[in-house]
């Protein structure tokens, strides 16, 4: 019998691909077989990323994941990914999942890791998420000394976002999307606007950073807002 | 006259040299000038991080922190590191600082940036933070579709503490060191030990990923405490 292969998870990081670690360099360039996942019929971040490293040849596994609210069609394009790649594993051979970002901040990576880390070997790699991406891009500082980083994704309802938003300092809002404007009220009614930077796509050339003020009408899935303490007093 | 240096903030991971940026390593392998914060006396884990890629024959910039409570000495060390770095700049000559993890996240380098990022042309570099490797090192999945993430300092008072650990969802707590009994009693009133991790010096050949039940009685400075959700409902 042979040794089942090992599954990597391997983080990307925000999209440039001179941010990816040595470790993900090194794994991909040695992969015979890569999985990622896709939005449905669309491009996949995560192997646009990698695709400068990606062996020619290597067997390619991409779960369509549907992107609705709804949880079952998600739930079943996992299961199908996670029994391709166990059938990989089970012949003995690796497989490195792509993720953008860390595969363990809100990534899609944890979906696979549930579903197969009991059966395999699993080692997850980190890579740079997009929260120190956009801040060093913004030129802002995150946290000093005994600051609090409160992190909230954009779908959380508004009343929920307000009253979090309130009682932090540096805040980061993943996920804004089509809940920008929501945001914008939420930072509007708070008086906080004005200290607020709004980011999309860093570190590719496509980059945006601008006030939250300025920030378009409609904002792409891949954008985030920061909100830091600004200058120290303590420098 | 010639034109001054560029001046880079470069986040160089957790500790593992593979877990550096391709970019990081580039910028470094061409380096002629990099500076770094010690520890007064003691060693410099960013540069301990990038030995292996520091050209020999490099300059290097020492900044001596001290590790007291007291802001003016601190401030001191980077007031005279920052005019070192900037008569290199002023020189013509590009300077390259290491920063051990990601520099913006509880990082000594935003000191650095809020002293000489008016005079010249600085770039941060973004790198992995300790946050994700120590999830990674875990098998602990941090966040997922609408959680959020709440990032603590472990010097803040108890009070503060449970209060903030208390209406959260994941937890992650820094700077550890020697508030872990304060942190431990925390965690222990609010009946979440069980479900808290402790990781030490993540990705260091001397690791430890121990449940926080089991923690030493005394933890060292890069040590962290994280408390996810677990088992994921929606999977
Ligand atoms: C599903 S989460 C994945 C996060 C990723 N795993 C990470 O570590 O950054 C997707 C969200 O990350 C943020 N994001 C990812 N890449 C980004 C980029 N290059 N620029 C701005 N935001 C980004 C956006 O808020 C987006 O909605
Ligand atoms: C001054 S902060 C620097 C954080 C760093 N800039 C980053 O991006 O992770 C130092 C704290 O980071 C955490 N830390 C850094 N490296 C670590 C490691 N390898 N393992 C565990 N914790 C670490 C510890 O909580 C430590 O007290």
């Amino acid at each position: 019998m042979t040794a089942p292969g090992k599954l990597y998870g391997v983080g990307l990081g925000p999209g440039n691909p001179e941010l990816m670690t040595l470790k993900a360099h090194r794994l991909i360039a040695n992969a015979t077989t890569v999985a990622y996942p896709a939005l449905a019929g669309g491009e996949s971040f995560a192997r646009r990323i990698a695709a400068g490293v990606i062996p020619a040849g290597a067997r390619e596994i991409v779960m369509d994941v549907p992107m609705t609210p709804a949880r079952e069609p998600a739930q079943a394009a996992y299961d199908k990914g996670a029994a391709e790649i166990a059938a990989v594993l089970e012949a003995g051979e690796d497989v490195v999942c792509l993720c953008e970002g860390d595969p363990f901040f809100y990534g899609s990576f944890m979906y696979l890791f549930a579903r197969l880390s009991q059966r395999f070997e699993v080692e997850v790699v980190p890579g740079v998420t997009s929260v120190t991406a956009c801040a060093a891009e913004a030129g802002m500082p995150l946290s000093a000394r005994n600051e609090r980083v409160t992190i909230l994704p954009g779908p959380l309802p508004e009343e929920e976002l307000r009253a979090r938003v309130e009682g932090a300092e540096s805040v980061v809002l993943m996920k804004v999307g089509r809940h920008l404007p929501k945001i914008r009220r939420v930072f509007d009614g708070l008086g906080l606007t004005h200290r607020a930077t709004y980011v999309e796509r860093a570190t590719l050339p496509e980059q945006k950073v601008l006030p939250l003020s300025e920030a378009p009408e409609t904002a792409p899935y891949f954008s985030m807002i920061l909100l830091t303490k600004g200058a120290d007093p303590w420098l």
